[in-house]
């Protein structure tokens, strides 16, 4: 499918007749001669390509389903190829109906998104159903198995029957009836973000760390002390310092994982009984730790893969796949930078509301409360203390939030219209989101230690992964603690010893910290993460199922023999 | 190819029959009881997955080409699976000669490392010759038209003459004789390391940004104003801090690589008059600039891949294959963190130098400069200005490799053995050496800015592109800068307006800036990037290319029409 894919013509090189407005707008307004530029960077060197620069107006418009009274049905219609759905899964080959939302219209009036039931194959012969275009939007980075698809209608008929209608429907004469809560719909997205941490992100992660940790321990690269054999790689602090860290946020994150899935069943009791006011608090929190969890655990995943090496790189190593899988997350169920956003504004607001002594969730009263200028730590054993870093993070959020607070009140009274000083603000507003999901992950690590009081051994390993994690993030985001002196350049020198020191500790139990994740070598499917670590026996016997090993090269035939034996035409 | 591989029983669960000792050894000494911990874990379930924990041993063992004076051959054989070559170009399936390196032996004696040409494949039916085993490693990650190969050789023989032997050479009698400088070696690494970083990284990192900032004037979404319509989301400040910093960067890169290019032909000019003076400064730069350019743009493809949303996430869009051809420059021709190690080690040393007032080459001689202690800036425009943010660059370089070497000299004297002391310093190393290479790409811009006098509209426009790159750079990296206290944290409140009000300004010419670059569309192959902006269009005309939308699919045949019949059986 790849190759085939590979060799379709796609790169013709030609205009489609017209350059699209709003790029050929950029281009009348440039404050230098590009060609004067293009010249420069390139020394001097002509250039004679064909620029044009008219084109036609596109729009994104939306589709529409107008209720025909006459004959009780609903008629949908994309009005335009950039209003067309890309991505649903499984829609490009295989299904046979799918719920399409649409702008309903009854009687000139519309009444906004609503669902639709619409049949687009035949269940005789699979043939697209009449003004349905549908098909595979072709190759992504992963996910080859599913068929995404693209779907746009042409007068598609389909009963009134059709529109799904528990909390609002269209009667027969056209009267549009509402029942229940509209809140209620942004339930559903928040159920999906939290369940897919876990799953999608959390055990990925953890695969990755379990391959790259055990391939750490059998791979020997140069010496470490002079005479002795090669070292095993995770004994340099270089590798430690790749890897470490990234196990320890897998265990943050199953960890906040769990605190999730208990407010949401709280908040999910309270909905049951018709009160809806955690919905504000749980969809905050849904998309900030969507966002967080992802954009981390990306990071985390290709750090694994590259500190495995070129072998890290072999499918057979199991990481460029995790990798391809996991990257998605950062994009689907809501991109992570708008996600942060409405964590931020949830923020801003509950600050807003704490500052003048109105009652805010308990998960954000620290906006509130009176912390130390000065963190007290003396030595380095302090920032090994949950409560110095669990604070630290505290006073880092709330400042974060509070001065983005600041500047966007600035902003508004200096006269910037309101949606212009937020646009203004957005940088700083996803940064404070993401030190609020940061602060909230150390604390929730930090109260899951000390609930284990009952389980010595396994409470010791995790304080000491807590402690990484904490400081791993301080060492890894040194500005914001450093900022306003809450934390001073020598007390950095003790988290940064701390640290380093934690790697060497943490180093020992390594391999028995992934073995307890349990996976079997069949789902880690990888040559170098096996729990037998008989990585180069099994990258050589799963290299030599490769089919091309199974014969002669077809290209031998056909290009190689006629070039080795001389029997190629002259020309 | 990839879809025949998927089907492939990889995945057998099986242990091979024993374990790694390595990793049979990380498991005796766990500080804890792993099966508690996995039951903690999963909430207490039973596993019974059988273990095992004995094993051979397998030991890094090399290549060997032993003289044979009577035959006047070499022997070559590769003694164990584990010093098997894997990864050559094209020696999977195609191949008929490679060169080895192996350890050569002459009567008993090891005289190290030294290349031999090897026919691997015969010339008449491309069959294997006798003692060869060689093929294709599988499938990667990218390069799937590349046949990277393993190859392990049993006793074969090749004539005397088949050693390379310009520097050195076995005579017939068995006399080994050695010629001009062993120095030389790393040259060819030191050259292949300074062309890559243009062919390699920046252009594709050129590419990215061209297809990324060209869809985010095509694309709109959300309202930015009340009342107007959606917004490009190159309007959104969280787009412009995204791209158009990675932009910045790709022209920082073009500049660094002229830099290099240019010290490159200065050494080899110095190394044709035999003065090899030049080579430890040659090679600690081709390292270090390597190992920051790829790992820099490797994450700025990462970032203009996840800010085109899915699209980008669409093979069509042509970010993926950067994506994954880039990563792949992290890894090979030197592993970036042991690169970057490696620029320490010369850094290091010349600070030593430097600080005893010994002479040290012209790129290094800012570790001995005298600098002021804080920051002079008064106002966010100071920061505007080259001399202000290239001289907190310089100031924060000297200050991590001074710090570092005055830990590594703390911990020596304290009693730890070089070697300790040197692993325990590397993170902090690996810091400082990438620390010394963003000071210089820095600086290296702002010399080119200036020397575009000629040039004033374009100089402009590359003096706001030089600020960009300066100040993300340190709002990116702040706690270095805060560190000391040489900018304060009311400075990095300036740095960070400046910052983000720089992003407005170049916002305005971020499509010309691309265009500059000039790439055909047939280079860019993608259908977010195309010169016309005609995204929906091409995305809509290449899906349907796709070979799955020409045909009902087979599976429906199978699969879905049985089903949907209710001819299954009821099994």
């Amino acid at each position: 499918m790849e190759a085939a894919w590979a060799e379709l013509p796609y790169s013709q090189g030609s205009l489609l007749g017209s350059v699209n407005p709003d790029l050929a707008s950029e281009r009348q307004t440039a404050s230098f001669s590009v060609e004067k530029l293009t010249a420069w960077l390139d020394g001097g060197t002509e250039h004679t390509r064909l620029r044009r620069a008219v084109g036609t107006y596109l729009q994104g418009l939306e589709t529409t389903a107008v209720f025909d009274i006459t004959t009780q049905e609903f008629v949908l219609n994309t009005p335009n190829i950039s209003a067309m759905k890309w991505w649903p899964g499984d829609m490009g080959r295989s299904a046979t109906h799918t719920v399409v939302f649409a702008q309903l219209y009854v009687n000139g009036k519309c009444y906004g998104l609503h669902p639709f039931i619409v049949q687009i194959r035949s269940l005789q012969d699979h043939s697209l159903c009449p003004g349905i275009t549908a098909g595979d939007i072709g190759p992504k980075m992963n996910f080859e198995h599913i068929d995404n698809g693209y779907l746009m209608l042409q007068n598609v008929r389909v009963p009134r029957e059709n529109m799904l209608s528990k909390f609002c429907e269209v009667q027969p004469d056209g009267t549009y009836v509402r029942r229940g809560s509209q809140k209620i719909n942004y339930f559903t997205m928040t159920t999906v973000r939290i369940s897919l941490i876990l799953d999608e992100v959390v055990i990925p992660l953890m695969k990755a760390c379990t391959i790259a940790i055990r391939y750490s321990v059998v791979r020997r690269q140069s010496k470490l002390k002079p005479g002795e054999q090669e070292a095993k790689i995770l004994d340099y602090q270089t590798q430690q310092e790749k890897l470490l860290p990234q196990l320890a946020a897998a265990y943050a994150f199953y960890f906040i994982s769990d605190y999730l899935q208990e407010l949401f069943d709280r908040g999910y009791r309270e909905i049951q009984r018709k009160n809806f006011d955690m919905l504000p608090e749980l969809h905050a929190f849904s998309s900030g730790f969507k966002a967080m969890v992802t954009q981390y655990s990306t990071s985390a995943v290709e750090i694994c893969l590259r500190a495995c090496g070129g072998h890290g790189y072999s499918l057979l190593s199991g990481l460029p796949s995790l990798y391809t899988k996991i990257v998605a997350s950062c994009i689907y169920e809501g991109e992570n930078t708008i996600l942060f956003l409405q964590t931020a504004r949830f923020l801003i607001k509950c600050f807003m509301a704490a500052s003048t002594g109105q009652p805010v969730p308990p998960s954000v009263t620290y906006l509130a409360a009176v912390t130390p200028e000065k963190c007290p730590a003396k030595n380095k054993l302090d920032f090994l203390s949950p409560d110095i870093y669990t604070e630290a993070y505290q006073h880092m959020a709330a400042r974060l939030i509070n001065s983005t607070a600041a500047k966007l009140q600035d902003l508004v009274q200096s006269g910037v219209k309101k949606h212009d000083a937020w646009n203004q603000c957005t940088v700083q507003l996803a940064q404070a989101a993401k030190a609020h999901c940061h602060y909230i992950t150390v604390k929730n690590f930090a109260e899951t230690v000390e609930k284990l009081e009952t389980q010595p051994g396994i409470q010791k390993i995790m304080k000491h992964l807590c402690d990484l994690f904490a400081l791993h993030g301080i060492f890894s985001n040194a500005g914001v603690f450093l900022h306003d002196g809450y934390i001073s350049g020598a007390q950095m020198d003790m988290v940064t010893a701390s640290y380093l020191d934690l790697l060497a500790v943490i180093r020992k139990d390594a391999v028995p910290l992934v073995d307890a994740f349990d996976f079997t070598d069949k789902t880690l499917n990888s040559a170098l993460g096996s729990y037998d670590g008989q990585v180069y026996q099994r990258l050589y016997e799963w290299a030599q199922k490769s089919p091309t090993n199974k014969q002669i090269s077809p290209a031998y035939e056909r290009y190689l023999k006629p070039l080795l034996h001389k029997t190629l035409s002259k020309l």
